[in-house]
């Protein structure tokens, strides 16, 4: 039998996820969970995924918008062998006790505190350590993009230490009522900022200083790298290694992407769901050795990287797949790698 | 007699420098050079700057304007006993056959390349190897800013390499033609970016990998620094060490100055000219150390750090002071210090 998937928050990461779910062999979406009748609940109503109200007081907001309701979110979380909570930062750690309640185990996102959960999960770095957690949190976008890039170093070099700074995009395309405008905010302006550390709750012995700054953009992330390894490889050869990596994205020269909008634009041509990269896209170029320092320029995908990672987060909480097993199944149905 | 120093080119640098010129009890601003009659122009007849046409063969277009001139740029580098070139970047190339026909010395902005000139100068770093020199190029924008924090830390601590990634604005805001508009560019796509080779024509054996990105923000270039230093002091007693600096600001964390836009109110607010801030702004709250790594924030203000380097510049090619009195006048006379 499938494995019930429950997702509790369907907008910018919930109704990704819920797509994603529809595409495995392996689960069906028990339904969605939302606060209020937008153009995302209607959305659901359309793609005939059962919706439940996330909050009881506001059921007649529904009944108002003409949606019809499949229940609450409380029968939803019963019906489901596991929830994905993909509310808005904070309300996850509000959710916990629900999801205690009806014994149901729950994967959280990154914007929540690492003390809510067992387990911080990255597919590609710790798989196994969420076999039969309860609560498990999908590290945040750009923890989930650092993760990636550290795994194959750290396995194949050995990082002696790791300096980033997080060039963040202000806010989504949707976020109208974030900035900057016309600014370059060092953000946090204390550092490091909470990246390294969170980064440590997968990699916990990793040396690892970040810096964060926000600009007025909204595509992507971008990643200033700068690791020390404890070897000297050439760069051709760390090139390499990140190419064979399943959800990275080596970006050609001579493609000629030079920034977020050509990289929305190269997903957008080849008929991605919204435009969506989940890969790390690393600029194939940039990748240098200086002696033992390597440096490379990546760009992550805010909105959509962390996907094929709670599918994965899915099997390994449940036990129905090893890692390799699932990424290449989360991979082939989802149509991850470039 | 005070110096007579003629200034080629009266856009964005060369407009502040002949306003400083004015400034200095030692000089005297013989003139200015500009190749075509437009708003800048017209300032130039305001301030009663006697102004000289750039290109011979544009000399109808000012009398059309009905602007006068004083002559040609021949009879300005004549008349002075040095000029400074603040022409578009490879102009000060082709200009420098003028100045030496007529041999005076002259100064060319960071926009040139170092191969042009006998020595790249920044006044906190290298003010006597300027002594007598015939082409003097004032480092640019980015690498003063860079020059100002290694020099005291080199000389404190021992810098045993420095990492820096610039998340540069994408043009002035006159600048209108250029981008990016909501990316985040990496720029140069290949390492190192040209920065840290420019910060060498100032420190020669100084270990230093830079890493640019162009932004869509106008107001002021932000540095995110990391300096691994030969020693390990608290992060306190570095943070004082930048403050005693002349050309730094440490910026108090409760200013609540949290971007470029905010520390040109606070210019604005203290009637600066133009909203210059030829100071390098340190946001002191992120003035951190994790082992012997110095990590920071640091904004600079593109249009007019490199004013004072300038007027100091000139100082140094004539000998008419050392580096500690022409800094000091410099200072006094423009208002810097914060």
């Amino acid at each position: 039998m499938s494995i019930q998937v429950a997702v509790n928050g369907y907008g910018t990461i919930g109704k990704r996820v819920a797509d994603a779910v529809t595409l495995q062999p392996d689960m069906e979406l028990v339904g969605v969970a939302k606060t209020s009748p937008n153009h995302e609940a209607e959305l659901a109503v359309e793609n005939d995924y059962p919706l439940y109200a996330a909050i009881e007081d506001r059921i007649d907001d529904f009944e108002a918008a003409g949606i019809d309701l499949a229940g609450t979110v409380d029968e939803l979380v019963e019906a489901a062998d596991i929830v994905v909570d993909a509310c808005p930062s904070g309300i996850g750690a509000d959710n916990k006790s629900l999801y205690e309640a009806h014994d149901t185990p729950a994967l959280y996102q990154g914007g929540e505190s690492a003390d809510l959960v067992d387990v911080s999960f990255n597919a590609r770095s710790n798989f196994e350590a969420a076999a039969d957690a309860d609560h498990v949190r999908v590290v945040s976008c750009n923890t989930t993009g650092l993760s990636r890039l550290l795994a194959p170093l750290q396995e194949e070099y050995g990082v002696e230490k790791a300096r980033v700074t997080l060039v963040r995009r202000g806010g989504d395309p949707g976020q109208t009522g974030r900035g900057p405008i016309n600014d370059i905010l060092p953000n946090p302006v204390s550092l490091p900022s909470h990246h390294g550390p969170d980064v440590n709750t997968i990699f916990p012995d990793l040396d690892i200083d970040t810096l964060g700054l926000k600009v007025p953009a909204t595509l992507m992330h971008t990643h200033s790298v700068n690791v020390t390894l404890e070897s000297t490889p050439d760069a051709e050869a760390v090139a390499d290694l990140l190419d064979e990596q399943d959800r990275t994205f080596l970006i050609p020269e001579s493609y000629g992407i030079d920034g977020a909008g050509k990289l929305k634009e190269f997903a957008m041509d080849r008929g991605r769901p919204r435009a969506d990269i989940w890969e790390n896209c690393i600029w194939a170029e940039s990748v240098s050795m200086e002696g033992s320092d390597l440096y490379l320029f990546q760009a992550i995908h805010q909105e959509s990287d962390v996907v094929p990672e709670n599918i994965d987060a899915i099997r390994a909480v449940l036990g129905t797949a090893d890692a390799d097993e699932s990424r290449e199944t989360t991979n082939e149905t989802l149509g991850v790698g470039l």
